[in-house]
C-alpha cells in the first residue's frame, strides 16, 4: 500500500464563526489490492491512481474464463433439446454450432466498436444510459444483475456435473457439493484475498490447452477413422417421452440453448481500463483472440461430439464422454481434462462475483440502488453484495437441483436483451455523431466525449445489423424457452426496474424533505436531557455504564426489571454500596418478561416529558473476549433500537464493557 | 389481557445515601395467550397467574397429534424395510405393528407414572436431571432439541408426501412445497397468533373421525370379502436391487423404522399443568385414551395395508392407496381422508414450535443455552428459537428431498433415549423414595418434593421394564439404522451435549470475572469527554446529531470524508451558516472510502487521548418512514460499533432522526 504524508492544508480558528472553520487531511487510505480492481469499468478512484495494467496475455486469461467456460455446457444443451426427436436428430448439433460461431463473429464485431468508443468501459447499461435514456438503460442493469445470478448458478452446476461425471457415486449430492462451492467462493471474496493475474491465468490457459489437446488428438483419430464411438454411454433419459419430428421450431429451440455459449463475451468491453496502453487496441486485439480460441472449442467440441454419438445426461457430461472417449478411458488425460474444466467453470462463477457489485455501484451512485453499494472498494460494505449474490445463486441452485439443463433456459435471454441494448446503443451513438458533423450537442450524462467520426454510417450499420441480429436470437429465445423458465426472466426483469425506480424516488423524496433550504432556524440548542440506565444485575459492567450516565447528565434514573425476588434483593443491596445515590426504579415482572415492562416504563416517561427534553438509554454491553460468545448475551440495546426508533428525541446508547 | 393496578410500594429518598433507593411498581405484563400456555412443563409465572385449564376432551386433541399423526407413515415406512425382501414379506407388517403396540402399552404404563409423580410437568430432562444427574440430563435434552427439528421435517414431509398422493403432477415440487409449509408455521408462531383449544380440536377430532370410518369401512368391506387390492397400485421402487432373505435383522430393521409411531406419546407428560383439577388424573386419563385410540389406528391401518397389497412409494403413500381402495376412488371421502391427514401432520410439525423455546428456555435457565431464551414469553425473543428450529428442519429437508423414508432413520432413536433416560430416572426416583422410608433426605434441583410411597417397589419394576425395553429398542434401532443415518444424530448429540458444557463454562467464568466481590474501589467519575461526529451532507438529521453532541460535551470534533470535492465544498458552505461553529475536519478520500478513513482518524484520537477520557462517536441516523426503507440508508453507526468494540472507553451513539 502506498503510504502519503498527512497535510494539514487549512485550519481556521472555530472562534471566528464567519469563516469556514474545518481542517483539512489527506488520508492514505487507498481501497485494497484485489481483483476488483480488473474489473472496474470507470475509474472511480482519483485520476493519478496508480493501476496495475495487464498485457494481452494476462487480460486473455482473466477475461476469457467466463466466455470459454460454456463451452462446458453449450454443445451439451444443443443435445438435449435434440435428444426430443430422437438420436437421429443429433447430427443437428455441428450446423447448429456454425450458426452460433456466426453470431459471434457479428457480436464480436459490434463488441469491437465500443471498445473503441468506450476506452473507460462500457457495459451495456452505460452505453444505454449514454444513447438511449434511462427506461433501457435500466432494463440492460436488471437483465444484467440477473445474469450475473445464474452465471453462478449455471457455471457452478455445470462444474459439480463434471465432478459427478468422473465419480458417479457422488451423483446424490450434487446440490451440497455446489452450495459448498458458492460457499467456497463466497468466503475467498469476503475476506478479499488478493489474487494476482497468475491466479486465473495458470487455469485458463491450463483448460485452453488440455481442450486443444483433446480436440486435436480427437480430430486426428476421427481422420484415421481410429475414433470410435462412447463405450458404455449414459442411458438416454426421458426416453418414455413421445418422440416428436424434426420441426423448425425443435432446431430453433436447440440453437436457443446453444447460445449460452456466446455468454461471457462481453466481458472485456467492461475490462478495457484495466489494459496497457493503448487500452482500446490491447482489449480489442485480445477480444479477437477470444473469439478465435472460442470458437475453435465450441466447434471442435461440437464436432466430437456428433462424431462419437455422445449423450446427453445428468449423470455423465459431454465433456467427460468426450474426453474418455478420446483417452481410452479414465486415466491420467481424463482426470486432466475433467480438472481443467471444473476449475475454470469455478473461475467463472468467480468474475461474476466482481461484476456484480461493480454493477450495483454504478446503478447506486445513479441512485437506482442502495447508496451504500457506492463504497465498493470498502470490505466492510463490499460485502452485502457478495452474500446477496450468494444466496441468490444458491437458491437457483436448489430450486433447480443444480441442474444445467433445467437452468439454461433462464440464462441466456438476459445476456442477449443486454447485447440488443448495448449495439442499439452505439447505433444511436454512431447516428448522433454523423449529426454532429455540423452542429455542437452537449454530450449527455455517461457520455465518453462524442465527437465526429468518420465512417459514422457503416459503423452505425454494423453495431446496427449486431443489434437486429441479437434481438432476433432474443426474441426465437422468449418464443422457444418460455415454458422452460424463460417467463420467470421475462416477469422478474420489470420487477427489477420498479424497484429501480422506487429506489430512485425515495433517495430524491428524502433529499427534498431533509433540505435545509426552507429549513428557517433550527430549535434551541438548550433543553433537559433524562438518562435511563437498565440494571439487570450489579456487576462491573454495570458501573462503567453509570459511570458513562453520570458523565451525560445529572438526571439519571436506574431501572431494573424484577423477574426473580431473590435476584433483585441482591440487587438493591449492592446498589446501596455501588449505586451512587442514583434512584433505582424495581418494576415487578411476575411472568418473567423483561422488555415489555421496561419498554412501557420508557414509554412512560416519553409520553410524559417537557417540551425540548431528549432521553438517552444508557445500554451495558458485554464485550466478550471471543466474538463467538457474543451470541450468548443479550443485545438489550437493539432490541430497544428497534422499539423505539420511530419515537423523536430517545436515543439509546450501548456502554461496551471489554470482559477481562 | 388482565391490567391491574399500579403500586408504589416503597420509595426511600436517594439523598440518604445509606438507605436502599428504589422505587418499587408492579407492571401489568402478561405473556401474549397464546398456545405456549399449554405447553409449559412448569410455571414459570407467578404461582397464582390464572391459567386457562382444559378439560379431557380438548386436551386429547391438543397433545395427540403429535402421536395420532405419526400413523400417517409408520406403516409405510414398516413396508418400505420389508420390500428388500420382495412382497412376500409384507405380510409381516401386522406382526411387526402388534409387537410395537405392545412397546406403546409399556411406555404408557411408564409415563403414567411420570403424571403422578411430577404433577407439575416431567419432561425427560427434568426427570433426569433430578434424578440422574447432569450429564443424562444433557444427554436427554440434546436428544429432544434433535428430536424436536425432526417432527417438524418429517411431519412436513410426510403431509406434502399425501398432498403429493392426490395430486401427483405436483410432485416435482415436493421440497419447495414442505418448505413453503414451513415458512407459513414460522409466520403463525413469530406472529404468536392466539390460537384457542377450537383450533387443535377440530382438526383432531376429524382425523380421528374420518380414519375410524376409513378403517371401519375397510374391515367390513373385508370381513364381506368385498376389499378388492389397490387398484393401478404406484411401482415398487429399487425393484433393480438384490432382493435379500427375510432376516432377523430385516425384520428388527422394519420394526425400528415402525417405532416413529411412538413419537409425540410423551407430549401429555409434559403438559399436565394445562390441565383441570385433579391434573394427574385428568392426564393420565387422557394418556389412556390416546393409547387406545393410536393403538387401533395403527393396527388397523397396518391390518388393511395388508389386505389390499399396498405397495410402498414415493410417489403415493399408503394412506392414499388405502383411502382409494376402501372409498372405490378418488372420490370426496378419498379427499377428506387426504385433507384430515395433511392437516394433522402440520399440526404435529407445530407443536414443536412450541416444545423447542419451552425446553431451550429451561437449559437457557440452567445456564447451558444462551440466558435470553429464558425471557421465553417475550415476544421480541421469542423469536430466536423459531427462526432456528425452522431454519434446521428447512435444511433437513432440502438435505433429505422431503423424502420421510430418508429422514425416518434419524428420527425415533432421539425418542427412545429420552424415553430411556426418563424412565430409568423414575426407577431410580422410586427406589430413593423407598429409602426415605426411615431418613429425610433433601430433594435435589428440579425435584417435586420426593417423599416415601407406598409400593414404590413395584412402580420402580414397572419403570425399570420400561426403561430396559426402550433402551433395546434404542440399540435395536441404532444398529439396524446406523448406516441410514442414525450415525448423524449418534455423533450430533454428543456435539450438542460439549456446547452446552462450554456455554455454561462460559456463563460461570464471566460472571467471576465480572464480579463486584474483589474489585475494590470504582475508577474515579470525573473525565474527559470527547465527541466526534463524522458529518456526510448537511440536512436536518445533522442538525438533531450536532445538536446532541454539543448536550454531551463542549468538546465535539465533526468529521467530513471528503470522496467528491463538489459535495465537500457544499458541506463547508453549509456548515459556516449551521455548524455552530463546531470544529470541522475535512479527510480527504481520493479512492472513496469512506468507513476506512473515518476508522483510522478515530483510532488516532483513541491512541492519543488523555487517561480517563471517554471518547463518544454520535452517528446522524435516518428513520424512513417505512421500515422497507431503512436498507436504502447506511447503518454507520453498526458498522463502526463492529469495529471498535473492543477499544475500552468508547461509546458509539445513533441519534435518530425520524424522516418527516
Amino acid at each position: 500500500m502506498r503510504r502519503t504524508g498527512r497535510n494539514f492544508i487549512s485550519m481556521i480558528n472555530p472562534e471566528d464563526n464567519k469563516a469556514t472553520p474545518f481542517i483539512q487531511r489527506t488520508t492514505d487510505y487507498e481501497p485494497p489490492r484485489d481483483l476488483s480492481h480488473f474489473f472496474i469499468g470507470r475509474p472511480l478512484a482519483t485520476a493519478d491512481a496508480p493501476h496495475e495494467t495487464i498485457g494481452k496475455g494476462v487480460g486473455l486469461a482473466i477475461f476469457a474464463s467466463d466466455a470459454l467456460s460454456s463451452t462446458a455446457y453449450a454443445t451439451q444443451e444443443i443435445l438435449v433439446i435434440l435428444a426430443a426427436a430422437g438420436t437421429i436428430a443429433f447430427g443437428y448439433v455441428f450446423p447448429i454450432s456454425i450458426v452460433i460461431i456466426a453470431l459471434l463473429a457479428i457480436v464480436v464485431v459490434s463488441y469491437e466498436q465500443v471498445i473503441h468508443a468506450y476506452p473507460d468501459g462500457g457495459g451495456a447499461y452505460i452505453v444505454a444510459y449514454d444513447n438511449l435514456g434511462k427506461t433501457p438503460a435500466l432494463v440492460a442493469a436488471a437483465a444484467l444483475l440477473i445474469d450475473y445470478i445464474l452465471t453462478v448458478s449455471v457455471s457452478i452446476s455445470s462444474g459439480v456435473a463434471q465432478i459427478v461425471s468422473a465419480y458417479p457415486q457422488l451423483l446424490a449430492f450434487r446440490v451440497p457439493i455446489a452450495i459448498a462451492c458458492v460457499a467456497f467462493i463466497t468466503v475467498v471474496n469476503l475476506r478479499g484475498v488478493r489474487e494476482s493475474g497468475a491466479a486465473f491465468a495458470i487455469p485458463s490457459y491450463f483448460f485452453i490447452v488440455i481442450m486443444f489437446i483433446t480436440i486435436a488428438t480427437g480430430l486426428f483419430r476421427a481422420a484415421f477413422g481410429l475414433l470410435g464411438t462412447v463405450p458404455d454411454p449414459p442411458e438416454l433419459e426421458h426416453i418414455g417421452e413421445a418422440i416428436q419430428g424434426i420441426t423448425a421450431f425443435l432446431l430453433l429451440h436447440a440453437f436457443s440453448s446453444g447460445t449460452a455459449a456466446l455468454t461471457g463475451v462481453e466481458a472485456i468491453s467492461n475490462g478495457i481500463t484495466a489494459f496497457k496502453e493503448p487500452r482500446s487496441r490491447n482489449a480489442g486485439v485480445t477480444l479477437i483472440w477470444m473469439a478465435f480460441i472460442l470458437g475453435f472449442l465450441f466447434l471442435g467440441i461440437s464436432y466430437l461430439t456428433r462424431e462419437i454419438h455422445a449423450i446427453p445426461s445428468e449423470t455423465e457430461t459431454v465433456i467427460s464422454q468426450l474426453a474418455r472417449t478420446v483417452f481410452d478411458g479414465r486415466g491420467i488425460m481424463y482426470i486432466l481434462v475433467i480438472t481443467g474444466t471444473t476449475i475454470i467453470l469455478i473461475l467463472a462463477a468467480n468474475t461474476a462475483f466482481a461484476g456484480f457489485p461493480r454493477l450495483s455501484a454504478v446503478l447506486a451512485k445513479d441512485g437506482f440502488m442502495p447508496r451504500q453499494l457506492t463504497y465498493r472498494g470498502s470490505r466492510l460494505v463490499y460485502s452485502y453484495g457478495i452474500v446477496f449474490l450468494a444466496g441468490a445463486a444458491s437458491l437457483l441452485i436448489i430450486i433447480f437441483q443444480a441442474s444445467v439443463t433445467r437452468l439454461i433456459p433462464l440464462y441466456a435471454i438476459g445476456v442477449f436483451l443486454s447485447f440488443t441494448l448495448a449495439q442499439s446503443g452505439m447505433a444511436r451513438r454512431w447516428w448522433k455523431s454523423g449529426q454532429l458533423k455540423n452542429s455542437d450537442a452537449q454530450p449527455e450524462k455517461h457520455s465518453h466525449a462524442l465527437k465526429y467520426e468518420k465512417g459514422w454510417a457503416l459503423k452505425m450499420i454494423s453495431n446496427g445489423f449486431g443489434a437486429t441480429c441479437t434481438a432476433i436470437v432474443m426474441g426465437v429465445f422468449a418464443v422457444t424457452k418460455f415454458q422452460d423458465g424463460a417467463w420467470i426472466v421475462l416477469i422478474l426483469t420489470p420487477i427489477l426496474i420498479g424497484i429501480f425506480l422506487l429506489i430512485q424516488r425515495h433517495y430524491l423524496g428524502v433529499a427534498s424533505r431533509l433540505s435545509l433550504e426552507h429549513y428557517g432556524e433550527p430549535p434551541p440548542y438548550t433543553g433537559r436531557h433524562r438518562v435511563i440506565l437498565p440494571v439487570s444485575n450489579m456487576h462491573q459492567g454495570t458501573l462503567a455504564a453509570l459511570r458513562y450516565a453520570h458523565m451525560l447528565s445529572d438526571d439519571v434514573t436506574a431501572v431494573h426489571v424484577s423477574m426473580d425476588p431473590e435476584e433483585t434483593q441482591r440487587v438493591q443491596k449492592k446498589w446501596g454500596t455501588w449505586g451512587k445515590a442514583t434512584r433505582l426504579v424495581i418494576l415487578d415482572s411476575p411472568y418473567r418478561l423483561f422488555l415489555e415492562p421496561l419498554l412501557g416504563y420508557i414509554e412512560e416517561m416519553i409520553a410524559n416529558r417537557q417540551a425540548n427534553e431528549t432521553i438517552t438509554i444508557v445500554v451495558p454491553q458485554f464485550v466478550p473476549s471471543k466474538r463467538v460468545f457474543n451470541a450468548l448475551h443479550m443485545q438489550t440495546a437493539d432490541l430497544l433500537r428497534k422499539e423505539l426508533l420511530s419515537k423523536p428525541g430517545v436515543v439509546i446508547t450501548d456502554v461496551p464493557y471489554q470482559i477481562p
